[in-house]
């Protein structure tokens, strides 16, 4: 019988005693100047992702790779992308950041690419389209669908907060991903955005039991006690995204050790506010 | 000066006296038994692409793109993208429909994506992230980001349909997109199925000019005059597109003179609808 996501997300937390992802979102243009000076693009963006995975994947229970920053580069984005999931080791689970969102065919499709043929353990998937948009990320069993519930952006106010027959909508969008999620193979997530407690509360709140992804931690530390608080419980799992404060730590040749300080540094500091 | 998007797609209906979009998703399932069998899979598919866009551009205004079919294959469905693109002849229009919804550098790299590096007039962009996920595919004169409003999937009634403090989310999606395409260099557009013909109706009363992309026209025609009547106006254009009913018209050896006729057929119900 093939463990579920979750199942395999709490051992890992525990053996690595990490709630911290790690998002590779590699920029081209915040590379530290020794890549880029001295290979093409490609091959740059290829040695950074390995050197940051190398320097943190003990710190972290999972990566989270941006598809955004690969498919700007076609087809040598994809290899990129091939090549940098290869190097992950194999303890640390993977979620697809792609955010897709599309019905039938399309929507089975871009499910394969993130599960079958990436091999991904997760991906997040858009809510706007309903039931059919997320229902094919939820066939897979041992893997997991994190859809968009509260995001951290200051334009997640325009729609996911407006009262929508009584409830905000991004807490409609919680609910009924919790009850497709529980009639489906596989499992479901949701992506909530650090940046607002109460949301957090109120979803936490209705959603037990559903792993969150949470982005927008700050280096500070103020807001992981509060995120902490507001959704890490015995039943409901986190896991605490961190991009570019890790990625980008230095520029400099000791880019790799200084985001390797870094993500220790706020996987200590996740662990503290536990 | 460069023309707009607007401008463009209507001097090109104009001259092929067409409103039809072919839609491009090549389900390797579903190919024509006579290139599967004599070609490794990316390349009979990319062969199926050329011969449907040979076949069916002198009908077409525009052809529509579908990204999960090709992403589905990594790398090599990249490379037949990028291949399948090449073909299109410079006439036509060019539509990713990718639905990306992601923020900040993520969503400038996924409409870098489309707009530098696939060079497409137009993508298909998500909602739910409010503002900062559509901004950034606005920021292109000459291009147009087709926001989905009304799709046409029976999951669109989860949330498009909701009553959002005393509008439609559809229709308070519509209103914002309009505003902020106003105050952008580029332009916007909607994606409204062709199922609703009140949601159509409502959402073009609320943007007199916005152009429409009109995805669920049947073969029958029945619905082709009501989605001409409810959304082409003198100033809001429309773009309908169809993808089965004329890729797979035919799973024989006449597959592409099969997509030819049906393209056609498709061409002149839209026209005579008008």
């Amino acid at each position: 019988m093939k463990q579920s996501f979750a199942q395999r997300l709490r051992t890992r937390q525990q053996s690595c005693r990490s709630v911290l992802c790690v998002g590779l979102d590699p920029d081209p243009q915040r590379l530290p100047d020794v890549l880029r000076r001295t290979q093409p693009l490609a091959e740059a963006l290829l040695t950074f992702n390995r050197a940051i995975i190398e320097a943190t994947h003990a710190s972290a229970c999972a990566f989270k790779l941006n598809l955004a920053f690969f498919e700007a580069l076609g087809r040598e984005g994809w290899r990129v992308l091939e090549e940098t999931l290869a190097a992950l080791p194999e303890e640390v689970l993977v979620i697809a950041d792609a955010k897709r969102g599309d019905i039938g065919n399309s929507a089975r499709f871009y499910a394969a690419s993130a599960f079958d043929h990436l091999g991904c353990d997760a991906c997040t998937v858009a809510p706007y389209m309903g039931r059919d948009a997320v229902s094919p990320f939820l066939q897979y069993p041992g893997k997991a669908a994190f859809v968009l519930g509260r995001t951290s952006n200051p334009g997640a106010a325009d729609f996911q907060d407006l009262d929508c027959e009584g409830e905000k909508l991004y807490l409609r969008v919680a609910r009924y991903v919790a009850a497709w999620a529980a009639d489906a193979p596989g499992e479901a997530g949701l992506v909530v955005g650090a940046t607002d407690l109460a949301a957090l509360r109120a979803i936490r709140a209705t959603c037990p039991d559903l792993p969150f992804l949470i982005p927008g931690v700050g280096a500070q530390g103020g807001d992981a006690r509060g995120v902490m608080e507001a959704a890490a419980t015995a039943e409901g799992l986190v896991l605490v995204n961190s991009s570019r404060q890790i990625l980008y730590a230095s520029s400099g040749l000791d880019f790799a050790e200084a985001a390797a300080r870094e993500a220790e540094n706020l996987r200590g500091m996740l662990e503290a506010a536990r």
